[in-house]
């Protein structure tokens, strides 16, 4: 049995009672039954994928995948490819967006080398673990990104990521990705999933001009076009249009649920990851946690497409897991008042009339 | 010269230099310009008020304000009045939610019983600072909620509230505020300032049934019509419908301004303060942080009629500041990504293609 087949087969729906028991203490919480909003359903929902009434709380862990991507080479991005491998010693050594974020919240940050271009592995960055499929994927303007095996081993090195981050104590995942282009990979996986015209999925990027985002439309659309035949299943997507960071990140999302741990999924590139393994085993967004609604291209309309609830919105469009550390906080936020807030009886507050 | 006139005298426009010192290292910063979204521009606005283009952090503050309301009389809340006095024992004694996160986030949580109907302070309660104008407002149904001189009394407290922060060393300043049926009060000052009719802004406060509801309405549009005289500066509509906790939370609201501290609106309640305290100084938003839409009512509706943007939206309507809680910590893990962050060039990451 491969690992990933091992790992679709452990997938157990949520556990309803265990939300139950976690709706009842919130209930007996001092304040109004509800009012804490989207806190409350947090805590019901991660007290489900735990399989725990509890909702006891363990550390919380952002994996950062990085990769380069073939596509590059259409001039789809404002940045040149370099910044790929760059921002990879940026993120290791503490001066990167994440890197401040998961410090100031006591994240393990995890980042991980799934295939940049520039080869550091020989003379490696302090803090990166390298797991990589090859120099970067292929051009898939001209052919696809990555054969089955490399689609399939980078899904199985993000359920490995997920394993060892489980295995070291994580209780709630973050994933984040850097790398040049992916959003142009993260577009064409969104528009082949959801049916989407990628106009309506395109953006911006890293600040294309308005000249970059057309050239990047026809290049998403003539990629569809001649990938047609392989569009049929999550991890065929992935093979002829994603990217080994987005593979990988699909795998997250799917150990995640087999392992009980809620992944917390950043913005427009992790959110095709998870729309991707979504397709590998429907009901997987019960899983998840959505992270906010990103300000790249068509995030809001493909969100709304998957029918998912993002819980911020704070028009940030950076990636790296930005978005998903900040909803975190939120969710751990949502457990310490789970765990020590008063009950209406232990504070002796009255309660309801009538 | 009065407290108030003194604070408003000292209120000058935001300082657009330190805006600009602020939004030059932003870009320099490694990542797409703007890519933070919202938390850029907390940062430049943090900047701006602080008068200080560095947005050196100090420490956060929040002040949870708590009075009783005598309209509560005319059956507007699920809860019953003695619950007002019952939580301000709570939100002291670390039981409440807006205790649990200021802890969670090292935040001063300072209480202030402003005119609770049980006085508690000959024995009281550990924690809770007394400045009380009384017990409890007047019945607003039958005639004003307070006297004039109690409106300015209540306004000048939280003047001093917010004087005794920033000399604690505060450098943000959420409000929060707990009172059975003070959504009631709220909902009439943001119909008196707005012109909403009280049906549009009038919500089930801590769980009104459909009947409550209706009552509540009724109670908001007879009162706005017996005071329609009087509602005619934000003074004397606080004096009029308002209540002590919310007359207070505008005296923060103003000397915030006037002390360069920036000032966390929490939700419905906190944005009545809000609205009237920039009805009695216009120009004051600018000094100010709409934390998140509350889910109470047609807290959004007032939102967009303000011209306001909330910077949350998690459906919550607990009030106490726990929305501003949230809230502050997202401006300040800002300012950490603003101080901590790499440059491209300290971090040697390339730049922009052409």
């Amino acid at each position: 049995m491969s690992l990933l087949d091992e790992t679709l087969a452990a997938i157990r729906p949520p556990d309803a009672d265990a939300a139950r028991a976690a709706a009842e203490r919130l209930n007996a919480l001092t304040k109004p039954p509800g009012s804490l909003g989207h806190l409350e359903e947090a805590v019901r929902r991660y007290a489900a994928i735990r399989r725990d009434g509890g909702a006891r709380m363990g550390r919380g862990a952002i994996a950062v995948i990085v990769a380069d991507h073939g596509v590059a080479e259409e001039g789809v991005s404002a940045f040149p490819q370099a910044v790929t491998v760059e921002m990879l010693r940026n993120i290791a050594a503490g001066g990167a967006a994440i890197s401040v974020l998961a410090r100031r919240f006591g994240y393990q940050l995890k980042v991980i080398d799934v295939g940049v271009k520039t080869d550091t592995s020989a003379n490696p960055f302090a803090g990166v673990t390298y797991r990589r499929a090859g120099a970067g994927t292929a051009n898939f303007a001209r052919g696809p990104a990555m054969s089955s095996g490399e689609a399939r081993g980078a899904i199985e090195t993000g359920i490995q990521v997920a394993r060892e981050l489980a295995a070291s104590g994580a209780t709630l995942i973050g994933i984040g990705e850097m790398g040049i282009a992916n959003s142009t990979s993260a577009a064409a996986v969104l528009a082949a999933i959801t049916g989407l015209p990628p106009a309506r999925l395109v953006g911006r990027g890293t600040g294309l001009d308005d000249a970059g985002v057309r050239r990047k439309i026809a290049v998403v659309e003539r990629a569809l076009e001649f990938h047609r035949g392989a569009l049929t299943s999550g991890e065929s997507i992935l093979g002829a249009v994603g990217g080994f960071e987005i593979a990988a990140m699909s795998g997250v999302c799917l150990a995640g649920a087999a392992l009980g741990v809620p992944v917390v999924v950043d913005g427009f590139i992790a959110t095709a990851a998870a729309a991707a393994a979504e397709r590998i085993h429907p009901g997987l967004f019960d899983f998840l946690f959505f992270s906010h609604r990103s300000a790249e291209g068509g995030h809001g309309l493909a969100l709304e497409h998957l029918r998912v609830q993002p819980m911020l919105d704070l028009d940030m469009r950076l990636g790296e897991g930005t978005g998903a550390a900040l909803a975190m906080n939120v969710i751990e936020s949502a457990l310490e008042l789970f765990h020590h807030m008063a009950t209406f009886e232990s504070a002796r507050v009255s309660g309801k009339l009538r």
